[in-house]
This record gives C-alpha cells, structure tokens and sequence, in this order.
C-alpha cells in the first residue's frame, strides 16, 4: 500500500460524525458565511447545537481528497478585498525538505506527492496591510469577524431551557476576574476585541481553507493540540492523520512542530487539509537549514523560512523575541535551566556571538512580513521555567516584560498578537502569572502550556497540567496548550494526542463555567438532566467523547436494555440514589402538582398515604 | 483453581517492591513504634524516604498469609491502656452476608473459609471512652500519635538538599490559607491537633493491623480509594485484591462500600488484611438486612449493624445524621436531587414515616458506641450536589450546618469526627465550600469527593474531579476521595483503581506544594534534577507510577542505552534544550567557576573562546 493510500484509509476512520450527530452550517449576512455546528439530536426529541472544530471531515456530503485540499472556503474574501497579489513565490530548495542538495530526485518526488497540493502564493501589495487587526482598526468588519460572531454564539438559542430559576443563576453565575464577556457575541464586538488587541482571529491569506475562530479572554477558551515528526520517530501520513484526529476531538489549533525531514512537504500536506489554524514555530526548520548548529543561524536564513512559511499559509508563528542575551544568566542557578527548544537554540546564538538576540533586533523587520500575509504572533516564552522550583522566577518575568514591550511594537504595525506562558507552576503561584501577564502585555491574549502543578508524574502530566490549564483558563487564559500522558518521556501516538485533547477540552469548559460564560454551563446541565432521567445514550452523546463513555458503560452491562435501565452497575438497582429521587417527581407529575408542593406541603399525611399505595413515593397533599 | 488460591496469586503479583524501592523502619522511642517508609536509592547514590502506604506487602521479608492477616501491630499497646476487654462479640446470622435463614450451609461454608481470620472483639469497659481523642484531651500521647508524627516527617533530612536559595525559597513558600503547618510534625503536635478535633487518627481497637496515621489540615493531604461489590458485578476475592492494588499505589484509607451478598465475609477479608484505616457506610448493610425496603428500617437494625461492623475493626463510619426531614424538599427543584445512596435511603425513610432521621435523634446513642471501639465519624452529605447546576444550594448548606451542630456534640462525647464534601462544583464555588465548612465544623477534617468542576466528560471525571481536589486540598480539605474514570458508568476495574489513586495522588501533593508543607517540593526538585540531569531511570523510579513512565519511554525508544541518553524521542539529539543548558553547566564545572560566574562575567570573550575551543558552550571568563 502506498503512502497516499494509506493515508485515505487513516482519514477514512476518523471522517464517520460522532454519535446522534449532524454538521449543521448556519447561515451569516451573505450567502458564502456558512458557519458549521455540530447538532446533538436527544432521544427526548431536544437537539443541541455545539462548537465545532471538526471541519468538513465529518460531513457526509463532503467530498474529501487529502492529495487535493479542502475547499477554498476563503478565496473570494481575501480576493475581494482588492489588497493582495498572487506572485511565482520563492523558489524551492533541497534544504527545505532537510535534503542535502543532492537529494534533488527525492526532492522532486515529494513535490510530485504534493503536487495537488501547491497554491500560487499571495501578499500585500506594496504598502498594504492585510491583517485582521488592521481591517478592525479602520472599523472593517470583515467575513472572518461575523463568522466568528456566529460561531462563538453555537446558536445558543437551546441553552435557554437548561437555564433554571433567577436564585440558581445568581448563584452560579461565576467570576470573571474582570473579562468583559458579552451576552451575545456580535461582528461588531469581534471588531472591536481585535482592534484593540484582546483577541486575534489567526488567519494567513495564504490559508483560505481556514475555518476563522478567534483566540481571546472574553471568546470560550481555546485548546491547541501538537503535532510533528522528530528525527527519531514519524512520518507524514501520520501527522496530516493526527491532525484530522486532533480536530475530531476538538482542536481549536494545531501546531506543526516537526523537526525532522521533509518538513516542508509534510506542512503543505497539513495545511491543504487544515480547516484550523496552524502554528509553527520557524526557529526549527532555520536549525535545520544550517545542519543543526545553532550558532550558524543568521537573520537571512531566518527570514527566508519566514517568507517560505508564510506563503504555505502558516496563521502563526512562535517567535522567541524575548531570550535577550541580558536575560541568560538568570537562568544560571535554576534547578532545570531553559527547558525551551527555541530559547536554548536562541541563548546559544546569543552567548556564541555575544550579540544580541536577532529576534529581538529585527522584529520590526518580522512585523513587516507577517502584515503582508497576515501571519499573527506568538510571542514565545523561551525562559518558562521547566520545574515548579524555577517558576515566576526573574528569567521568566523580565522575559514576559519584554514581550509586552514587543507587544507594543506588534500592535503599532497592527499585527495580530499572542503571549505565550508557562509551563512548570505551583498551584499557588499560577494566578500571579495571569496577572503579570495582563498587566505587561496589554490585554493580547495568554497561550499556555498547561502549566504542570506538580513534577512528580510523568506519564500523567496531562492532569498534572490540566489543573493548572483550568485554573488558569479561568483566570483569563485564552488559549491552553495541551499536554499529552507522554510529555517528558516519549512522542504522543494517536491515543495520547486524543487523552491530551480530551483533558484539555475538560479544562477550557471548566474554565468557561466558572468565568460564568454565557450558556456554558448549559451543556453541563442537558447531560446531568439525561443522567438523571436515565437517558444513558443521550448522556453518552452530550459528552466529550461518547466512545469511551459507551464503551465503559458496557463492559459491565452490556446489554442494550441497560441503555435504559433506571440503575447501573456502581449501585445495583436497590441503591440508586437517582432512581429513588426520580420516583417522587413521577409520582407528583402524576397527581398534577409540583415537586415542591409534594415535598414542602401536608407532610403529615404522607406516611398514610405512602402505605395506602403501597408505593415507593412521597405523596402529595392534594391526594390526602 | 480454588478461590483462596487465586486469591493468593492475585496478591503475589502486587508484593513486588517498587523499582530501586526498599522498605525502612523508623524506629520511635519504644521498640514496638516501627515506621515503616519507602526509600528510593537514586543512580546518583542519593536516597530519598517516602511516605508508604503499602503495609507488609511490599517488604519481602515480611511472611504474608491472606488467610489469616497481618500481624496485629497495635495488639499491646491497646491491651496495655487496661481500659478494654474481649467478649464473646454478638452471634453471627445469616441475613449478616444477606443470605436468607435457610441458607446457613452457605454461611457455614463462608464462616469456615475465613476462619483464620476471626478475632475476639474488644470493646471499652463499662464507663471507659477509648477513643484516641479522649487520650489526647487527657494529655496522653499513644504510640498511635508517636507513629504518625515520624510517619508525616517523612525522614526529611533528605529534604535539605534540594532546598535551594533565599530567594527561591520564600517564592515557593505557598500559601495555606490559614493553615498552621510546623516545619516538624512532633508526637505533642499530633496529641494537640486531635485533641483539639483539627485531626483525627481512625484507629478502631478491633483492628490492630493499622498502621496509625492522620487526617487534618496540618498534616499531609491524604487519599481515599473505595472498593466494594455490588449485587451486579465482583466477587471478594477482588475486593481483597483491590485493597492490596490500591494501598501499594498510595490509597491512604480505603472505604468498602459493598453492597451485594457476602458483605460481612467479605470485611473480614479485607479488615485483617488491611494496614490501612477502612471505612464503610452502615446504612448500606442495613438496607440489606431489611431486604432493600428503605422504610423498614429501624433503628435497632442500624445499631445492631453498626455493633457488628465495630466489632469486625471498622476504623470510621460514614453516618448521613444531616439528611433532616426539613431539608429534604429542598432537593425538589435540584437538576439531579438527591445522589447519595445514604442520603436517598435516609430521604425515602424520613417520608415515608414523616418522622426525623433516626440517625439525628439517636445521635448520641451512635456517639456512645463509637467512644466503645473507637470509631470516627464520617459525616456523610446525603444532600451533597450531584451536578454543578445544584453546587452550594440551600438544602447543601443547610446539612453542612447540622453537620456543624453534630460535631460539637460528637466532640462532647470525644469522638473523633471528620466531615464529607461534594461532589459537583464549578471552580469559582469551590472555596466557598472550604469555608463554610471551616466556619460551620470547627476545623474538623473535611473529607471531599472530587468535586468534579464539569459534568460533560464522563469517562475522564478522574480528570474533572481531580482538578477541584487540588484546588480543595490547597484550600484546607484533609482528605480526598478518589474518582475513578468509570464514575457515572460502571464499577472500577484493577486500572481504573490505579489511574484514579494515582490521579488523587497528583492533587494531593499538588495541594501540598501549594500549601507550602514543608518538604513536599523536594520530591519535585530531586525528579526535576534527575530529569535534568538525564538521569532517566532515577526519574521514573522517583515518580508515582514508575512502571508506566517506563513503559512510554521503552514506547518510543527501548534501548537500555535511551535511559542514559543525553535526548529524548520528543525532539531528538538536535533539538534538546536541556542537553544545550547542561553543556553549560559541565563546562563551568570543568573550569572551576560557578555556573552563575560563567553566564554573567566576561561575556565579551565567550564568543572568540566558544570558536576557539569547538565547543558547543558558553565559555567563562577565567578561561579567556
């Protein structure tokens, strides 16, 4: 079986839409806004629509053809615009693919591959500025900001009925801690968050088969999962194959960060087929350029895999502007040093020359490319610290400092922006990097790697980094990168990358209930309604994942008839505490009068009447 | 092969040391005070103690024999206090295993197979109060509370090194929100804490095989596994092997919660097997003696019933006296009512006799036998939320008050009493809980469930629970009640029981950290030095589950070699970050300077040495 075919096959597994599911598509202003959903039809007849990340993989309608991309879905926004240009694009080298310049028959084979797959590139033209942030500034609002507005609401329409009475609202109604999240998301308050720098919307003209979804504190918090071959394991089926993976199982974003061969190829093949977002972090592939040794790197490599990046249609980079060579010997007395693969490759250039960073020098000069393609910041973290001991240490903070300054520099050329954080942080000392965060950086939006609240598990640094992701998700986070079971000790295979997710998708919703995000909760209370009404499939398919709720479900009662048995296996059917309960609000539906009437009133009579039915319920007064 | 047997086989696979593990003994100051701890030898020579709770099991010098128990550790020194006696214990019935009167072979038959196992029960002297709270009011510190003081410290010698600097220290410190932990836990501490009621040591005379340890505020955060069968699924056997299974990974306390036939057997089993304090909820054995009807049950049946399980050695009792007529209608409006097994039994009793809860107005009668065997409370939440839609209601609150009012008159009596926590809450309720609880209950230990923060992923609830029980545990709570991923959907298999313990395990020391207990971070810093040193096999053998760290190491890169490599899979030689900060630090160490001396000083000369010498580090200044 040959590569391509393997891989159909891959995707073939993962295109079936999740259980009782369909992919809606809700109409915007114009006829070319159709923004997809993911409708949960109940047995009780109720549908519910939710967020989804999934893309056309799980509609049925939809032609897929990995050698040839998704649809353009972008190309006529971009165009119409008036403001881009096609042009040949830069040539292509040996080197890309990590080829030394005599493999050029294996590089002409995987351009072969790939053949369906090229795009004639665009950029501004000259003196334009195609970013989001600069339409928002000049109070443009553009297809991608309504098709977020529409997205971010998930027709929230259905939440109203889960919603309960005015004491229960109140009570729930969550913290915040000062995000500004509207009942209602319009185009115009997606305008206005990306105007200002509260929220990107991470969109490359050069990748129209994107999906937009917005990054920021007052959107619903965001997931990013990692993919990317390394030089010892991997190859490219797989990780166009995780990607459609990680996406199923609800990806707002997937970064490539491979490292190894033919990584230029490999990131054609992920971006074609990519309906989020894809981040990068180009420092690697300059590595590879100049055969690995760090203190070889220049500005012009830099920049060329920059420009080449850009035109594949990469939506952000990870750039580490912020090791600055002042910064290095911060590092010196921590107990696990600078755990970053960008920061170490940056601090050696740094020390090897005794020259400032070139990340730092230049990024005026990296702000000019990224607006002519409208590629959005990520400004890296080089000196997170790599254990709860180094955490919110000096290192880190005079970095993050020196990101908000970047920050500032960024938004005066109306480029999009993100701050990335840690990483390794004691529960205790996780809220002050959210603060520090927003105090420096102007409100753009945090994008953290977990962080981990404890050391001392690897194989569980998803839940160790889980806690951390939620609290911190809640405190103003907009986007959570995941941690899988195999971070500190191996790459992730496809049931990592889905756990990982999984974890994550946990995280972000806990953070979205507790900041009080309007209708969050909503899903919350349709699945505990279905596990107290006994509607177990319905419970399994309003979850996360109602393959494994399913699958644990059976493997004690496997039988159909336990789908709607009103007990389960951790009980019995003597104990069931839900069983018990429900019997009275039966019982008082029966008699016509409220649950709380049957409880509050005429107790007196009760215990006559319970022995005159001979039943298992509380009774009404009415009866009496 | 006959049951005992398998039995024996079953355990034999779980008495294997953990990797580079050995037990210890450290000894008090009278010759029957052992504790025993767990040393971890690292490749580096270095040893680190830690907390152990896998009893004889894991010694191999220890003689082990399913079928007639662990030595009986405790048995002098309760005889020596002069204040118990034997007897003859109450006669053993059929409906006690829940067989039928006609069925007294099969109780024949199940008496004779645990024959080994039956002891004399002992019980206070007339007037005597042998509880360890009583003892500590008196000023008496037991062997009991010497034991768990050298227990908490942990050996913490050890600890010192992997301090770091000043600075670093106080940035750690945490946080305990009013928590008063010394930096050595003395017996005259324990003594005060219990007799205070701030801890509690379950400790019942008829279970001399415990190994004593605490449950407070100030002390470690300690874990709850539950086993149990139930009439769907399990056998004893099982039940026995999951103890051992879940003490070796760190269960503190064990609650059984069977609820099928056999149940008095099968506590036998798992008490005299048993080095860890077992808990269990009476009314469930009750219910069965009344055939599942909740309303013919009687006080006599429970108070007989809790005779029963006192005399067997049951170490706490969980005892829902809160569940009060007036708060049951409370629930009637609730999104899932009431979710408690206890709580809806109590609930359908007090209906359907519209009477007070037996359990509130015999109170004190249950308090008298308590003090008898020394049993502590457990006050159980009946009302407990089972879904974030219900968290911190009224009918939650208000048996969190009664609570309150029960601990003060189990505290009269010099009961030790603990307190039960949810359940379902969103984030940003949590630590209201915390709080209510310490304003209403006087700082007695609260003892939580989860609280899962998001209902939506069943399947992962480990993961939604075990993020708010760190959270709780950093906010005061004792004791964790582990959720295991089948929660909502079957009954725990031998996995599931490790990936729940282990994910509590991670809350619970994250929760240390973060408290600032003196010492827990070491664990961390000599795992992130390990880790940063490359010394693979010392950090999986320092984590919690050192078997599967392995295993996704040997994943993606078997060889023995990989374990001493200076990369891992995840990015390869060239890519490594901590290779590239570890060439500095061996350099510095080859020059004779300190690290910090080679980063700071003399940079302008680093780059003209660093080309001259072809390294691949940072050059110090007294090289130049």
């Amino acid at each position: 079986m040959n590569a391509p075919d393997k891989l159909a096959q891959f995707i073939s597994l993962t295109r079936e839409p999740l259980p009782a599911s369909r992919k809606i598509y809700v109409p915007g202003t114009r006829t070319d806004v159709r923004v997809p959903m993911r409708e949960i039809t109940q047995s009780n007849g109720e549908a519910i629509t939710v967020y989804d990340t999934s893309g056309p993989y799980t509609d049925p309608q939809a032609t897929i053809d990995v050698r040839r991309g998704l649809p353009a879905l972008r190309e006529s926004w971009i165009a119409v615009r008036g403001d881009t240009e096609g042009y040949p694009g830069r040539a292509p080298y040996a080197l890309d693919d990590g080829l030394k310049s005599g493999e050029s028959d294996a590089l002409a084979a995987l351009r072969t591959q790939a053949a369906g797959l090229q795009r004639t590139p665009r950029r501004a033209k000259a003196g334009a500025n195609v970013s989001q942030m600069h339409y928002a500034r000049q109070g443009i609002i553009t297809p991608e900001m309504e098709y977020v507005a529409i997205r971010e609401n998930q027709q929230r329409d259905w939440m109203v009925q889960y919603l309960g009475n005015a004491e229960r609202e109140k009570r729930l109604a969550g913290n915040s801690f000062g995000a500004a999240i509207p009942r209602e998301v319009t185009p115009e308050f997606v305008r206005d968050e990306v105007a200002r720098g509260r929220a990107i919307i991470p969109a490359n003209i050069n990748h129209p088969e994107l999906e937009p979804m917005a990054i920021g504190r007052n959107f619903l918090v965001k997931i990013n999962a990692n993919i990317g071959n390394s030089a010892v394991t991997s190859s490219i089926e797989e990780e166009v194959e995780k990607l459609v993976w990680s996406i199923r199982w609800g990806a707002d974003t997937v970064m490539d960060l491979s490292t190894g061969r033919n990584i230029h190829t490999t990131r054609d093949w992920i971006l074609r087929n990519a309906p989020v977002p894809i981040g990068t972090v180009p420092i690697y592939q300059a590595l590879e350029k100049v055969g690995g040794v760090a203190e070889d790197l220049t500005w012009e490599i830099f920049r060329d895999t920059l420009i080449e990046q850009a035109e594949q249609g990469v939506d952000y980079f990870t750039i580490h502007a912020g090791v600055r060579l002042p910064f290095i010997h911060l590092t010196a007395n921590r107990v696990t040093g600078i755990v970053s693969r960008g920061g170490s490759i940056l601090a050696k250039w740094c020390i090897a020359h005794h020259q400032e960073n070139f990340l730092y020098t230049h990024f005026e000069d990296i702000c000019d490319i990224m607006k002519a393609y409208d590629v959005s910041f990520s400004l890296g973290d080089g000196l997170r610290p790599g254990s709860g001991a180094d955490a919110n240490d000096e290192a880190q903070f005079a970095e993050l400092r020196t990101l908000g300054e970047l920050t500032q520099i960024a938004w005066k050329h109306d480029v999009q922006t993100m701050i990335e954080g840690p990483g390794h942080v004691p529960m205790h000392m996780v809220q002050a990097n959210m603060t520090e965060q927003l105090k420096h950086c102007g409100e753009a939006p945090f994008y953290t790697l977990g962080p981990l609240t404890t050391d001392i598990a690897p194989g569980y640094d998803h839940i160790t980094s889980g806690i951390g992701a939620a609290m911190i998700g809640w405190f103003g986070t907009a986007m959570l990168c995941y941690v899988t079971p195999k971070e500190h000790l191996g790459l992730p295979d496809r049931e990592d990358v889905k756990t990982g997710i999984i974890t994550y998708k946990i995280a972000a919703h806990a953070a979205d209930v507790a900041k009080g995000h309007p209708g969050a909760r909503a899903r919350d209370d349709a699945l505990s309604k279905a596990r107290f009404e006994f509607r177990w499939m319905d419970q399994f398919n309003l979850s996360l994942d109602p393959d494994t709720a399913q699958k644990f479900h059976d493997e004690t009662l496997p039988k159909d008839s336990a789908k709607v048995a009103h007990f389960c296996s951790m009980c019995g059917p003597k104990f069931c505490s839900m069983k018990i309960t429900q019997e009275v609000r039966e019982f008082a539906k029966t008699q016509g009068v409220s649950e709380e009437q049957a409880l509050t009133a005429g107790m007196e009579t009760m215990s006559e009447e319970f022995k005159r039915v001979g039943g298992e319920i509380y009774i009404p007064i009415s009866k009496a």
